[in-house]
């Protein structure tokens, strides 16, 4: 049995490591154009910060521990074409091209960097995006030597990266072309992010909204300006595209593979593709929403783990379900931690829900305690149903662990006033006598009348 | 309309509150033997540790402020009697004794300390129980003044004061007479609790086990020396007993209101008593477990407060259920966060399930993050349907987080295999990519074959 893997980054490395253990006797051979393989990309913005010196930290299994457990991983080899019919791929390294056949092909192709269309934008050396091992040794060893940096884009990776340069002492620039900073939040939970940010006294960074770059300046190989849709010029040392993902799909959709309305591959919840005998996982696929079976493409590095290990039991013959995604996630940023799970209001909304929401300010812990942070946490439900849709939560380091207490009622498909009766833990250094999750409860069901 | 309420600290306090805005024509009038009114009795050990100066940031609400809003709180007024024919309670105060009528009676007598008996240990002043506000400012009095202290007990108060003790440079010694620290814990997590606290380098503290303290021997006035079963004998400064509580239900018993299996006061799920028009709410009645509705007795500060706005708001005629608790909590313990809820493996038995278990050990964020600390992790699920009944976790401020994902799931009545496809937030700072949640649900489903 020929086992082909095409990436290897999460989903790829878990994916492989997985069917080797299922299939001890088969050939697993996984092909990446990457340098590394099998590490944690999610790290990169710790590393450029410095909480860590040494990059190899974030490499999760090398080459040489995928050699003993019997995997050949092939770095810097890119597959070229997925040739179905012929059960092989073509596989192109520095010297030449050859055939390899799989009798199971996954494909854990990933995603890359967004490049927005702006004059100027691939002039210059001093340009980064953030994606690869690579990525994250050149903006650290840039960031070292400069003072000045214009990030685009304020997602998580803009916003973990705004960290890590303020840390570093460098004046940093970000600018967001939508009207609000973390656009995937809700507005008005967006502007808590950035007012929390620009709470931060004496600090370095600015955080420009509604304005995009419409071109970068520089002088020989460095782009050493950027301007923006209202006429500002900002004088940069360098500058970090963080613009957003675009899914690698080319390869599986020049070989007759169905990409989804998403722009990633479409996979059932086996994680197949249309094609029999191909399974995709990661960053490269959809995946269905657990509140409404919709097709999303999330690509997060939990999510691109349990893919892998799912396309993998199924390709081993283990009839194994992933079940999807609610959309969790976590960052922080300087004083700010940001955490969401489920439909914001307005995606609910677009789904057709009748969305209603309340929002909570409170202490994260009772306020006699010193430390004592403050939680703005915002909870959607269904106007019709009473059922729980999302929440979103800002503020101190508490706000993640609201979420994943959401996260558990979504799975749960948990209404309001059910919710409402949870028996949360309480204890002065970990929360108010009523948590702020039962606050919101509370004034929802007072909205909804239960 | 005459509502009295017995009691002011936490449920009698919010039912106060509760009940005057339903009914803001009724006269409300609250009567407690205790200094304080409406207090945070949870927050005593971290006033006592130092971590704020004035005890007073405790109170939440003065008997002026009651006032204002025209409630009438009777300091120092004990009540004698329950009258249910006359519908009245007879008070006490120092001058004289004096009958209150009531149309709704909430009792919201609380607990006291329980004594154990041990010889001497009500003949010196320096043994001290903490409950009341007074408790808590002569122990921290009499910690400021001493070396060395025995603490009786090694439940949540027996850790909570063992770490203000310890952080006030006293040599504190904690004695347990059950087998285990923390016995409402599963013994395997006992130990885990009792390893880490030992595990701390140069520790000024000592915690002893299975072994009883026989007798307390003094000079004067002034206890000095513990001795134990074993014939260990230990010198002492002072002694606090934390052997844990009694609810105060002599006053509901003598009224003829029936007393549960627990001990406590029986209530139905809108907090009345077996009596009509009377109420109970707080640490002196029982509560219906959410798991299995048998009537247990789980006095928690959130408890007391979710209870008192319940009888308040049924007292008043508005019908609301409370549905009760799981038992969920929590407390830290120098390096030792320590979270439950459900049922532990110990108390699925002896309701009748079938109960299996795993325990994870892992990183609560990536290990590559600086302070990435760890956490052990048991859940508890039934054999026989799959249903996740409980967990603990110990370890890192992230034990929390879990255990509070948990206790959702337990208000869904997820299985095992349903909270598998949890979506929890990951990026490093908070969490491994795989989350110790999953890895144990992972197991367990393993174990259980789903």
């Amino acid at each position: 049995m020929n086992i082909v893997i095409i990436g290897g980054v999460a989903a790829g490395a878990k994916a492989a490591a997985k069917i080797k253990r299922l299939l001890p006797t088969a050939s697993v051979k996984v092909f990446t154009d990457d340098t590394h393989v099998s590490y944690s990309a999610c790290g990169l913005p710790y590393y450029i910060q410095g909480n860590f010196k040494d990059y190899r930290a974030l490499l999760v299994r090398s080459v040489e521990e995928f050699k003993k457990s019997g995997i050949d991983v092939f770095l810097e080899h890119k597959v070229t074409k997925i040739d179905p019919k012929a059960q092989n791929v073509t596989v192109s390294n520095s010297f030449n091209d050859f055939y390899v056949p799989y009798d199971r092909l996954i494909i854990a192709t990933g995603a890359r960097p967004f490049i927005p269309n702006i004059k100027g934008v691939k002039d210059y050396k001093n340009i980064f995006t953030l994606r690869k091992i690579e990525d994250g040794i050149n903006i650290r060893e840039k960031m070292l030597k400069s003072k000045r940096v214009v990030i685009l884009g304020s997602g998580y990776i803009g916003l973990e990266l705004l960290e890590a340069f303020v840390h570093n002492g460098l004046h940093t620039t970000v600018i967001e072309r939508k009207d609000t900073i973390m656009p995937i939040f809700d507005a008005d939970m967006s502007k808590v992010i950035k007012d929390n940010l620009e709470s931060i006294k004496d600090r370095n960074f600015d955080l420009i909204t509604g304005e995009s770059v419409v071109e970068v300046q520089g002088e020989g190989e460095n782009a050493t300006k950027v301007i923006t849709s209202s006429g500002r010029e900002i004088e940069t040392d360098f500058v970090v595209l963080c613009a957003g993902i675009k899914p690698n799909v080319e390869l599986a959709g020049s070989a007759g593979i169905i990409i989804g309305n998403s722009g990633a591959i479409k996979v059932n919840k086996l994680m197949q593709t249309s094609l029999s005998n191909i399974y995709a996982c990661g960053d490269c696929c959809e995946e269905p929403h657990i509140i409404n079976g919709q097709s999303v493409w999330v690509p997060l590095g939990s999510t691109a783990n349990k893919e892998g290990r799912c396309a993998a039991l199924n390709a081993a013959g283990v009839y194994t379900v992933f079940e999807g995604v609610l959309g969790s996630s976590v960052t922080k940023c300087l004083n700010t931690t940001i955490s969401m799970t489920g439909f914001t209001e307005k995606v609910a909304k677009e789904y057709g829900y009748t969305p209603i929401s309340v929002s909570v300010y409170k202490n994260d812990m009772v306020s006699y305690m010193p430390g004592a942070g403050d939680i703005t946490l915002k909870v959607v439900a269904d106007k019709i149903t009473g059922l729980i849709l999302g929440g979103q939560a800002v503020g101190s380091v508490g706000a993640d662990k609201r979420i994943n207490a959401l996260a558990s009622a979504l799975i749960g498909k948990l209404t309001v006033k059910e919710f409402a009766n949870n028996d949360l833990t309480y204890s002065p250094p970990f929360s108010t006598t009523i948590d702020p999750l039962l606050d919101a409860m509370n004034l929802l069901c007072a909205k909804l009348g239960c």
